[in-house]
This record gives C-alpha cells, sequence and structure tokens, in this order.
C-alpha cells in the first residue's frame, strides 16, 4: 500500500476528511526514510516534527543516570512517535529515537499540525483521539511497570505487538519490559 | 473563586470560548461534592464521567498482584482525573479514584465531552491540549520510573506538586515515589 493510503486509512479510523480534505491534509506531510541504526532524535536536541510510521520499526527509548536504557515504545506501522515533551514544550530532547529497522515515515511539523488542527475541526478531531489514545497507551505502560509481576507484562507485550519477535533483538525487548536479558529467555520458555 | 470561574480561566488558558460559548460549554458539567477517603472510581467499576477538581485533592491509584498500591496521579484545584482508558474504551476500571480530603468537583460524562466537542471547534481544541499535556506528564511519570534516581524523582515531585508536604501524608508520598516511608525520611532530611 502507498504511504498516503495507508495513512488514509489511519485517520479515517478516527475522523471522517472528504477526500478533498484529506489531500490538504497529506500535503504537510513529508516523506522520509531512515537506515537501520539511523537516529532521528537524539537527546538534547531540538525537535520539531512528529514521524507517522509507514514500514519499518522505530524505538524511542531513554537512557537513565546509570546508564541503563529504557525503552518507552516501539512504532512499528501506523504508530507516531517524537519526543511530546520537547515538541510540544518547545524544549530540548530527552528521549532519543532510532531505526531498529529500515524504516520510511512520514514527518509532520508542529507548526503544520497546528495549522491543520485551526483549519480543519476534524483534523483536530483526529488529533485529539490520536492522542487520547497515546494517553491511555502511556498510563498502561506505566501501570505495567508498577506491576512486579514480570509474566504479566510479557504477555501484555506480546498482545500489543504480536509480530515483534520477528523483528526486534531480544536485548530489545528485555529493555523494553526492564528486566535482565536471562529473566526474558526464562519466560521466553515458559 | 467560583467553581464557574475556575473551569473558565482553566479553559481559556489552551482555548478562546466567548462568554456564549462557554456558558453552553459549562452547562454540561455537575457540580459534586465527596468528602475525604470518600470513593469515586473503584476498580472494576463502570466509568462515565471525568472529574475537574475545583478544590480538595484526589488521588489515582492502582494496587498491583502483590497487593502493593501505587500512586498514578494527585489531582488538585484544575487538574483532571478519571480512569480514561476505561472512559474512552468503555471497560471497567482498572485504576481507583479517592479523596485526599474533602474535595468538590465538576464532572462531565464521556457522551458530553464529546457532544462539546462535536459542536464547538475550539472545545475539541481545548481537550486536544489538556489530553495532550495529560500525554506528556503520563511520559515524564513513566520516565521518573525508569529512573533509578529516587532523589531526582522526589524533586521532580516537589517541583510538580509545591504545596503537597501540606495537605498529603507522607506514606501516600512514598507510594507515589515507589519508595519505602523509610526511604523517604531520609530524602525529607536531606
Amino acid at each position: 500500500m502507498e504511504a498516503k493510503e495507508i495513512l488514509k486509512a489511519h485517520v479515517a479510523r478516527f475522523a471522517s476528511l472528504t477526500d478533498e480534505q484529506f489531500e490538504y491534509f497529506f500535503s504537510f506531510f513529508k516523506r522520509q526514510g531512515f537506515k537501520k541504526g539511523q537516529v532521528i532524535i537524539s537527546e538534547g536536541d531540538a525537535v520539531n516534527c512528529e514521524y507517522f510510521v509507514i514500514s519499518g520499526c522505530l524505538k524511542s527509548f531513554y537512557v537513565n543516570d546509570n546508564l541503563k536504557m529504557f525503552i518507552l515504545q516501539f512504532a512499528m506501522p501506523t504508530w507516531w512517535a517524537s519526543d511530546y515533551n520537547a515538541l510540544y514544550n518547545d524544549t530540548k530532547a530527552t528521549i532519543s529515537v532510532d531505526c531498529i529497522t529500515d524504516t520510511e515515515v512520514l514527518s509532520l511539523t508542529n507548526d503544520h499540525r497546528e495549522r491543520l488542527c485551526a483549519e480543519l475541526h476534524e483534523a483536530e478531531h483526529f488529533f485529539r483521539w490520536r492522542t487520547n489514545r497515546g494517553y491511555v497507551a502511556a498510563q498502561k505502560r506505566l501501570l505495567s511497570f508498577m506491576n512486579s509481576n514480570v509474566k504479566c507484562r510479557y504477555e501484555e507485550l506480546l498482545r500489543l505487538y504480536p509480530e515483534l519477535y520477528n523483528i526486534v533483538p531480544k536485548n530489545l525487548i528485555a529493555a523494553y519490559l526492564g528486566v535482565s536479558r536471562e529473566t526474558l529467555s526464562r519466560l521466553y520458555q515458559a
């Protein structure tokens, strides 16, 4: 499927744009390709864009004071990624985003999103529901961290990303779950 | 300040409603008072409303498989609280909300919010930015859990809720930070 069709089907899940409105909506997006391992946002960067994944897989991650890496999110096709704190508040990135595989995205600047939302009520509706779902996902992620039952977290991960095991190295799955590679192996065999 | 004026000033931070539009917006909210300790949402409940705090303090919390309580959020005046996963997805509550002090709120049902957003573009703009900020706050909360530096988390808490120490018992602050009461005491004296 074409990038444009993928975005169109995604937007149609939440909002009703006419074909003409969608053409206008789409005109603000920029197609970009990144190579495996390429860094899109690095800690300390100014952040101006959010990224809608067409193909491939991104990870957004955080490195803590003890240099331990935590994965906030894997972004597969039709997921969005950015450092939203930095993007919305015009601050420097505290989260990094890079490519687990070769990845194609549609990028949208902050200014263009706000312009679309001001001009098209349905675009604002779309982005409200997009963020509502992101908010709920972030809260579930937080609950999964609070829940000391690693097995539950692992099963939730499989529900959320059924194709993940074919794409993502096991050490990154361990970093997402906040467990060691050995603990993951035990779960994996269970 | 009147409940209506508090909501009006809050909405005006994100959106420009005329006085007439705000009157209409406000007409969907219902004023409710709760006593200290009263439960507003209990795990397993159907969830139909979100709550805008006028006075007092709510906590939203989660009890994990080991019966340990984690506090997701304190909601003080001009904060919103609900189980948004249950509210948006029409599922049973997994998060509970109760009152740390006597609390006055304005409640809004899911249907009324959606109706307001459909009828008033500016209302949709308001709720989009309200949720954008909630999303960023949830992500910061997640990062603070990933960061093993408890001192940083404690200092962030003080920045976020400067008045908290006068309102909330120390054991609840420990439950928010995910540390024992003893660890909190050491930080408190530092």
